[in-house]
């Protein structure tokens, strides 16, 4: 895999921006290997995201950033980073008895479908200690109680700053995190929220789901912030059902949406395709 | 096209009932087209739907409901009906402003697709007279107010009944029906609302879901009841968006499957195939 | 609506073009209301549509053309064209017997969902002179035979030619076009076909896909081209189907998705949207 | 979990059979938990599933087969079986250098979600040689050439007996099985094949539906016959691709649905919901 930078920035629609980013990209020689676009015309918003090769580049890796900066992003007041790829994002599981998207994410890990490091599961429960043993990751049982739950955030807080975490998963982890914790990982902690939100947030979707009698039911992962469920949504998807679905068929079924919507996901957090504003995401 | 019966029916799931069923149904020398049974387990109830040929049924037409009654119906505290085919149900459709599912409807009729009779179309505007009258239909002009709302749906009553409605449309009728107008018509109004509930009742759904960020956005078409929005979901279907559509996108896309999940629920109604039970639907 | 100019363009991905399209647009003072860029990275090909307002644009709307050749088109060998819209494209409907397609087109036509005109329908049978004469439209009878064929696709094309034509659809016209005839409007004949193509081409793919067992059935709209059914694809759409659909159902539920399928081509076509390279497409 | 018997039966559909059958079930004081029965009409051809409990049930366990075969399936020249839950079918992994639907399979294993047995994985690689390890399951590399692939089978097949088998998973398995082994497993191998066929069957479809231009691809899980990518079709889904999907990413996403279209088609299986006639499969 080729080294690669990867532009992400977002400000308001303004003349200029494009005449600056392809000058700044493709003037300095960059080998774009995408490159993406967009307008929100009802907000008059600006997005882009831009993937070129380092080798050839006239700019040096370590300058880029302050010469995007000086060029580019202070004339416009833009939102901004740029990532470089290959990297090995370090991503912590939190899980609580409910295994399929946890399973889902050490398969893709031990599989090597991404390229990624899990250097610890929290878990409010013991189940998954053995499995997390098999895969050689240190898994650290953290029970939450009304009376504990902010020392035990505390607990989770300096594991995760001491294993230098990028990204926390929330794979059907069943505790709510305090806005304390949330606020140290801004769009950094994705959950799975086994409904197609906004329909259903909140505990036992798929039950609500079975009273409503709706035709279709889903997945939708999204960052988390401090309102429960209402998060910028990453990715969602969706099947069908009928009066033939019972609530145990709907669990059954919704496994299986719920883990490759957060696998979605997280792939497209990890390669840096997602963009927020306005609590709503640009995934490119 | 034969002459059919359809039985349609639901119950306590007990002992006995799909013994008597069967036993009135197939020694009776029913010639079975269709058969549908449904038990929710998760409520011990029974659901059936069984169509079949008249031509040397046992029992003559006439005489079916009287003997179902009396040999199943009341044995098993049954709530039920018999229908026959062919009919050629009465509908009246009710439009305001938006065409794409009236424009659906009357080409459905016009070509032959449903074998039903449309004797009148009510709405608050005149926008469309002209094509009413290419398509030969009387069409009403009933505005609304605050003021005469309630004497111009007693207007409306009157003329659904001498007319001999059997289901009305809401065909994108952007007023609130009153309780008094539902009750004359329970499971006999079918409306399509433009997103795919619970998600975003109310109006301008489209907006709400633009401002929410979802990725997939739906329709539902639903029996009327009190509560706006809230009755049994005959139909639904979602498509996948993305930031690339904007609110009028959103629009665009989402008539085609307002028009076309409005439609499969008249199918279905018409057809005889839809129970409702606590505010749900079972679709066979 | 506000007069806008539509560059639609491909070519080899080869250094320098994104710097002198964004120059050519954006120093011009091109106001850009949507812009889209794709890099082919299998076969390193590069395509993209712009669109922005005539109004304040720097080049007269009559020089454009002349001056992306100049400065852009003509540097990297690009196939490309540039449209204008407001436009009023006239599209010609060719029909047989299944009315499906033909009137939700008539019914976008008539309720204002498109912009477009229909000067004339042509038809190899007399079964909707009815419905073309309810909304004016010249109806031509042209039925066909192996004998006549050249014969009647030459008065077609005369019909075509005196009405101006632009694009042709056909709105499930069982008739095959001569090679002769497809070569006069190139990527501008639009066919529906009743399956997800490659899967079932020919006739009678709703029996097939039966046969086949399979648990899915689409639809297919596509550009003509000399061999059947093989030509660009520019929009399909899927439905699950089970053993609970016999060929009947399956006719009825596809002709929702292929009216659908069909209706999105066009306005993807209409509003320049649509390349075509390596008998493919590229949909914006 | 309580035990269930479950019949699965199909024949020509002619008058009497639903009697015999409810009487069978019902008269003996059958607790019902789920029945389905379909009856094909345009063959005219009846399937029944039915799933009761054993506890209350007149006729023993041991003899239920032996009634059945008696009093309903002789009179109608039935193709059935009758079957016991719970069960625990042994299944027989084969895999090859993908891992993905593999991983799936050894997860939903390790985490109880299917109630099955994996004596043994048999692969023509040493490739997940480690992860069987870890999950304690046998692992026999059986490498293959056009030389030794008859000896091979042989061997595989040897300890498919000796493993006592009863279902043959090919989790993504790149050898095609000859004619003699497939008939040792009628409708007992299950094959996921990485495109919705009838489209693209054979190596390498992402490649082919890349070149074709499609807009949806899919995965379809099969009973394995002779004739290459043929058999039975048990479970399919597609999801929708652009150009904006390299051959790369088609891989990356087609990995996602194969693994869930296989695992449903195995719970299906182990269900005992699948009944295969014509080469086509009724799933309940």
């Amino acid at each position: 895999m080729k080294e690669k930078a990867i532009l992400l920035a977002h400000c308001a629609s303004v003349e200029g921006i494009m005449v600056d980013i392809t000058d700044f990209l493709y003037k300095n020689n960059g080998n774009i290997v995408r490159f993406d676009q967009h307008v929100d015309t009802d907000i008059q918003h600006f997005f882009i995201r831009a993937e070129w090769l380092l080798d050839g580049f006239n700019i040096p890796s370590d300058k880029i950033q302050e010469f995007f900066k000086t060029l580019v992003a202070d004339k416009y007041d833009m939102k901004w980073e740029i990532q470089f790829l290959p990297s090995k994002p370090r991503i912590a599981l939190f899980v609580s008895k409910y295994g399929h998207c946890f399973y889902d994410i050490l398969s893709r890990y031990d599989n090597g479908e991404w390229n990624i490091e899990i250097p610890l599961i929290i878990s409010n429960h013991e189940k998954f200690r053995g499995i997390a043993e098999k895969f050689n990751i240190p898994y650290f049982h953290i029970p939450k109680s009304k009376d504990n739950k902010s020392q035990q955030e505390e607990k989770e807080l300096s594991l995760l700053k001491e294993h230098k975490i990028d990204l926390i998963i929330l794979a059907r982890y069943m505790q709510i995190l305090s806005g304390k914790f949330i606020v140290e990982y801004p769009e950094r902690i994705i959950n799975i929220h086994h409904s197609s939100l906004p329909a259903f947030p909140g505990s036992n979707p798929y039950k609500s789901a079975y009273i409503r009698g709706v035709k279709f039911m889903g997945a939708t992962a999204h960052y988390v912030t401090e309102e429960l469920d209402a998060g910028p949504i990453i990715n969602q998807n969706v099947i069908p059902i009928s009066h033939r679905e019972n609530i145990s068929q709907m669990k059954r079924k919704g496994k299986d949406i719920e883990k490759v919507v957060l696998a979605e996901a997280i792939w497209s957090h990890i390669n840096h395709r997602v963009l927020v504003y306005k609590n709503k995401t640009v995934v490119f």
